[in-house]
């Protein structure tokens, strides 16, 4: 039946079985370019709306109202977890957070408290058992994190982050507070996505957008050791893992290495050359540019359809954008997109790879 | 002598032949990080100094004047010669150049005029004459333009640019709109280089600064042919030509098939496979992280032949960072760079890849 194939198909794909169509989520898929949201947001500020695990389910799932989604995935922010160590920031409109004082010593990072999620964050545990009640298995929903180096690089630059100056700065010149920042991040994203699980997610992605600001020799000496200690400390959680990243096309095989059961790519690299990189036995997650949502229904079906054929009807693909579906997208183009993932059937299709 | 190899050593890499050392220069090297530019900064704008054959002779100098580097670079914007085919911009502190009306129509582009070196960027050609003459044969001097790409993108955004949103809908949405104005660009952007190189400037660099967006596909469709014009219509200039880009690993292939005697590359890629990326017969240029330039003096010389082994001691390698260097950047790690880079000999290197 089509609702029970809607239901598995994300999840068959994430542990690389044969899916009838490929399944498609989008990331920031309950975010502003939905015009509910920006009414809601209207009443709610962005934290008020992030604290409250009703109005948490409530805008999950709203994108499912509207479109025929293969996943949900929570509404929350990658910074959410900083409060809890004990670090203050807040989020202001078209800056995104900006952090009070910003982390750079070692005295600093000795004073950051241990991630508890039951205490620091019960409203998004709460909003991930509510959202899963009202989903009623129609689609399962994903949890997420930012990555330890994704979020150091928040908390080290504070505000902005054109260059990401300091947080190299930190890395190079203090490489025994950088390590022990990583430490105390990878901890925290590791006990956050497994209560993420036991809450009920039935995925995790983990969110490393900023990674593809370091070259790879920096990447593996810096970044992947605490990235792999996340993977290996949910190797019991039993949900598939997301691992994604932007500007990351030769950071593919480290990554892969790190962790992930499968690997998210941006539009910067052709879906098979990335596939390759990321090697066998891994799923992979992608890659449109979100911009062509700003495009004609007819270029935006031909772009998902070159994916698609590059992807080749090899299991273990889960159509997505690069990265977050941008504010201002026009709601026709979501679900033109859709359509045209849901259409495809790589075995009648002309023009193969 | 000494003298005369420093003279010869950056024009004798772009050309392929041997050389005694590795040649260097930065680009940006005559920007804010120089205390005396600063200081000149303080009694000119911007565009006065830009304006000024003597200050544009003057700012070029000035990090010669500190730094035992291989080249000067021309100070100039890329942005200068949008003025001369009537696009009308200012230059804003902190946020680069804004376009008072993004060019967005086919009537617009239209309306834009050819480019005449002479009469609408006088003061640059001068400025090139009078530093040539200034510099007496101590060190050659570089020209530049932006490639056609990132001028687009500067003036269909008109103001920042984050995800490049209202390019890439005009080139999706208005295809022959944008191969209009990418046309109109092209010409522009090869006229200038041809005028700078008869003014006296001894190797152009076209900088793709943020052709990284772009996705293979969209740049071979909607960008190599008109940079590919360009070098085209430079062949016969005599002199080398560099063609950079940043973000651009998954699009060296291509830009190298479009043109330039050396490919700039930034540090997302080990300068190595870059080089195998851009293929035989071409130099290479890079490939640095500018923020490396916060760390010790002990680290950047690491980092520095990290990368002179990958290059090998093959001909053809021109040392640079992968982006301009950061307002901030302390003077004593330039030094640094300079004699880590001039200090090394591939032939006694241990390590050696």
């Amino acid at each position: 039946m089509a609702v029970d194939e809607r239901a598995e198909r994300f999840l068959k794909a994430c542990r690389g079985e044969p899916v009838d169509r490929t399944p498609i989520w989008i990331m920031r898929q309950a975010g502003r370019y939905l015009p509910e949201y920006r009414e809601l947001r209207l009443r709610h500020a962005f934290m008020d709306v992030a604290r409250d695990p009703s109005l948490i389910a409530d805008v999950t799932l709203m994108p499912l109202r509207r479109f025929d989604l293969d996943a949900a995935i929570l509404f929350s922010d990658i910074t959410v977890p900083l409060a809890g160590i004990g670090i203050d920031f807040t989020i202001e409109e078209n800056q995104g957070p900006v952090i009070q004082e910003p982390i750079r010593t070692a005295e600093q990072v000795e004073r950051l408290r241990p991630f508890e999620p039951e205490r620091d964050l019960p409203w998004v545990l709460e909003g991930i058992r509510r959202t899963r009640d009202r989903l009623e298995g129609r689609v399962p929903l994903i949890g997420f994190a930012g990555a330890p180096f994704t979020l150091a690089s928040y908390v080290v630059e504070g505000r902005g982050k054109k260059d990401f100056r300091a947080t190299k700065e930190l890395m190079y010149s203090q490489p025994a507070v950088w390590h022990a920042l990583m430490d105390r991040l990878a901890e925290t994203v590791a006990r956050f996505l497994r209560s993420q699980a036991e809450a009920g997610a039935q995925a995790l992605q983990m969110f490393d957008s900023w990674v593809g600001q370091l070259s790879p020799e920096d990447y593996d000496s810096f970044v992947a050791p605490h990235s792999a200690r996340v993977f290996r400390e949910l190797q019991g959680a039993g949900v598939p893992l997301i691992h994604f990243g932007t500007d990351s096309a030769m950071l593919l095989e480290s990554m892969a290495r790190a962790g992930g059961d499968l690997i998210g790519v941006d539009w910067r690299i052709p879906l098979d050359q990335a596939w390759s990189r990321i090697g066998p036995g891994r799923g992979i997650q992608g890659n449109l540019d979100p911009c062509v949502l700003f495009a004609s229904p007819e270029l935006i079906r031909e772009k998902a359809h070159a994916i698609l054929r590059r992807a080749g009807g090899r299991p273990g693909h889960v159509f997505n954008l690069g990265h977050g579906i941008l504010p201002g997208t026009p709601i026709e183009s979501v679900t033109a997109l859709i359509e045209a993932v849901h259409e495809f059937r790589a075995d009648t299709q002309p023009g193969w790879l």
